[in-house]
């Protein structure tokens, strides 16, 4: 999830998942939230999202709004051989990457709306 | 490379590339380029480019232009314990991801202009 403006999203999304188990990247879904102002260096960050990364059993990200650093999660997470649920909103300008879309191995749920894709969500869970 | 309107910029990028080996992603170099409009399908764009990954000894990578799709193959090249520079212009509105940045794996090459990035990545070939 890289998008702030989406963060709206991301915590419904975050909200959902936690009635199913633990959820290490609940601050995804606060807009004002910034590891390097919080003292963190990118090396750190790289290692704590690189530990929860090998930690998980699922890993879901909403991909709708373009990220570098998603895009590199989601590429360790498949050689790591987790399992993988992109979500992608509809309608948005910039349409989804190939490497995504061609990809058998991660499952993407499409959704016009929220109620929607959190409905689509919960029956992969 | 994923923002077409870098294209000039990847150009250079290949030309230099192509006087110490084969580049397999010539066509990133070319703003006109479409693989969907040529007839091929996610899978088979998802397909050709790992085979071009798998094959590779060196991932250029301008990653100025945020892409999940570069992200993605970025994440499976160093699981595939490929070499990786990461090439980066300053002075851009969109900070460089911290799993990039932050990433001992990653050589990064942030460059003023166009000039000194192509010195910068010609001592590292």
């Amino acid at each position: 999830m890289g998008g702030r403006q989406d963060a709206h999203i991301y915590l419904k999304i975050v909200e959902l998942l936690k009635t199913k188990g633990h959820v290490f990247t609940e601050h995804v879904a606060d807009a004002t939230h910034d590891d390097i102002k919080l003292g963190l260096t990118p090396r750190q960050i790289w290692d704590r999202d690189m530990k929860w990364l090998y930690d998980s059993d699922l890993i879901v990200a909403e991909v709708t709004v373009v990220s570098l650093g998603v895009g590199y999660e989601l590429g360790v997470a498949e050689k790591l051989g987790k399992r993988v649920i992109c979500m992608y909103r509809k309608g948005t300008e910039k349409k989804l990457s190939n490497m995504i879309r061609g990809n058998s191995k991660f499952k993407i749920l499409e959704y016009n709306d929220l109620d929607s894709g959190l409905k689509a969500l919960e029956k992969e869970l």
